[in-house]
């Protein structure tokens, strides 16, 4: 411990100069995308009292029964940090009855969120997720809409063989039918699945066919999709049609199932090629239960997430180029004390004027400052001696093409182009 | 409790559309001005372990002995959620040694920090800040630099009344040397000075000048100035010459003290003009102290942190106008069924071509379709009926000029100007 508490928490990471520029891009890329598709950002607390995380994501679920946490603050109030998105923003919605607003809630949000898991390659113990939520609206366009942001946005990234999965979890009587119909077909089999798949079969067996290891056995389990009534069958149809209008590419997984009650209707996942696999970037679905479950009015939902370490994971190993670079304009060169005061103060007017600059605080020599300039990638060096400072000029020197000339003092701002 | 547990938790707030966009405009403000001051981002975890800041921060201070969120994780570590910035990024800066780099490391944070205060106007328990720390470097032109950073901040904010103070608390020597003078000042008058006064003086005296309540009775108090040594006092007057050369416009301020140990030299705080009175913005100073503190190198650190709401809060009693609108290029109306899915595809199509666009999703008439299309502030309306669709054209109206015209359906992205 002597050692450890001068050391970043367990599966936590600190994000350097270097790695913070992609994480820049993505988030950048994240807003870009929403300004287009008139979702506006959210912003809610990095806490919320724990009884709204144990209705909002489910109490017998993972992540309330073991991965959270929990702390009494001094006035004795259970809190919890953040597992997720949706639940906190739905508790915004209702709380500050954004659903008396006239049109369709469309909202975004970027933020850490917290659950205390086994740290491996790519999850950590506080991650980032970007997320949309849409209340208000059932119209089957609205499906599509969310479905084809996430699509675009792996689009706009420049992942490479991004598909999406869809489906349908129907409403609450379908799914009641066809819960009976699996539970006939995993009944059978269930000395050969897995521990956490036996475990789940009656209490959820709709999770059952997540399994990422029985996921062959359940090849000719029943489709959800035969289970459907014909409101539910026709809303997923219509998703599709408006799916096939926007261009977007899809298949229909009749295993892809969300495993919480108030989840709704369509359900989806995108893809991304990986390294000899498929990876899942992100997911979602329509929650029409979920505001009421809250506390508020009887109002529909739909939302996705997105992990962004698990974008920047596929983004790294696609080999993406992102556009990261933020090449400095001029870097100052001060040569003797008597220049000192000057590059102070033309640093300043150039930050000033809207320009990247920078200059020497080691005292070094001028040689180790040029090498400074370079590894900052800098546009120009300007170059202050004493016999400049008498002249009121300074050299500058592009360092793009070599070539060096004087300029006024006065005029430096404008002949850095 | 039964209805607690779906409000959000004490102290917190949600930041909705409407108030994001001001958040937005800080913090782009604050990122576009680390850039031209070549400050690069550091994003350091939400917790650390609670001996950081019982080091970093300081044992005996406010926030460590009772406003920290504190609590133990599943492995039983002492965690703590950040209660300032400073202390992660010194860590940070320790653990990945950022040290060894050939460059001066300059870095910024934006985030949120969370102390159990009472909750009052401005002040949260969950609240932001903005922050830079430079490390490395003892040239007074970086002590000049950074305070320059804070000054055009509030300038590129458009802030009025932009005033910068600062002071020199010296080195340990110096300090050691000021403390008994003012303790010489103080002890006679200890009887009339308020309770939190009267606690101080004997631990940390020169944070008594800080005190809100007995301001009026130090204005006699020893000046700190008056016991620097000479290194302290020439790295005071080179700080000066180069905020005079750049044109910061500050003053000494002799009362202004950072009371923790490791504070070293020049300390600093910006004001704004407030109603009827003045608005501190934020502060900083130099810690020569920390890094060692914290278990590395002896390494020079000096930095800056303002909080936002803070900065919100003098925004808007200064009705600082913000660039905060982004408008809707097109909003669509769909008349009929038909158009239904073609509008969908159009939507889409203008939102890949970098457009933001939006549509009805609740069936409404043509009327309140055209209001949604005015309180989302749309530049355009695309008008889809069932002639235009059969013509393979649309309805394109301007809303500035209100000018109509037709437009064939794959021209339109480009008839958006």
């Amino acid at each position: 411990m002597a050692k450890e508490r001068f050391e970043k928490p367990t599966g936590t990471q600190d994000v350097l100069p270097g790695a913070v520029e992609k994480w820049q891009f993505v988030e950048g890329k994240a807003r870009d995308l929403c300004h287009r598709f008139n979702y506006r950002e959210i912003r809610t607390p990095v806490f919320e009292h724990t009884a709204l995380f144990e209705r909002g994501v489910g109490e017998t679920t993972d992540i309330v029964e073991g991965e959270m946490y929990t702390f009494k603050d001094k006035g004795d109030r259970d809190l919890a940090l953040r597992p997720e998105g949706t639940a906190g923003v739905v508790r915004a919605y209702v709380q500050n009855k954004l659903f008396g607003e006239p049109d369709v809630s469309k909202l975004y949000y970027i933020g850490p969120m917290f659950r205390y898991e086994r740290p491996q390659a790519g999850r950590y113990r506080q991650f980032h997720q970007f997320g949309i939520e849409a209340f208000g609206a059932v119209d089957p366009a609205i499906d599509a809409e969310v479905v084809s942001l996430g699509y675009q946005f792996c689009k706009d990234l420049g992942l490479n063989g991004v598909r999406v999965e869809i489906n349908s979890v129907g409403n609450a009587p379908s799914r009641a039918a066809y819960r009976e119909k699996l539970l006939g077909f995993l009944r059978p089999m269930k000395d050969s699945l897995c521990g956490d798949c036996q475990r789940r079969m009656e209490r959820n067996p709709l999770r059952v066919l997540d399994c990422k290891v029985d996921q062959d056995k359940f090849i000719d389990a029943p489709s959800i999709l035969d289970s459907l009534d014909e409101e539910c069958t026709t809303h997923f149809a219509k998703v599709r049609e408006h799916l096939t209008a926007m261009g977007v590419d899809y298949v229909i997984n009749t295993r892809l199932v969300r495993g919480l009650d108030y989840y709704t209707h369509t359900a989806f996942e995108y893809k991304a090629a990986g390294i000899g696999s498929i990876d899942t970037v992100g997911g979602g679905g329509r929650y029409n239960g979920l505001v009421e479950e809250i506390g508020g009015p009887d109002q529909p939902g739909i939302g996705l997430g997105i992990g962004l370490e698990r974008i920047l994971l596929i983004l790294e190993n696609q080999k993406v180029e992102m556009e990261t670079a933020k090449p400095l304009d001029v870097y100052f060169v001060a040569l003797g004390q008597e220049a000192d005061l000057e590059i102070s103060k033309q640093l300043f007017i150039l930050r000033s004027l809207g320009l990247s600059a920078e200059r020497d605080y080691l005292g070094r020599k001028m040689k180790a400052q040029m090498k400074s300039a370079d590894r900052m990638s800098a546009r120009y060096t300007a170059i202050l001696g004493e016999d400049e400072l008498k002249n009121g000029v300074i050299a500058l020197k592009s360092m793009t093409t070599g070539e060096q000339r004087t300029v006024k003092l006065e005029d430096l701002g404008g002949a850095i182009v």
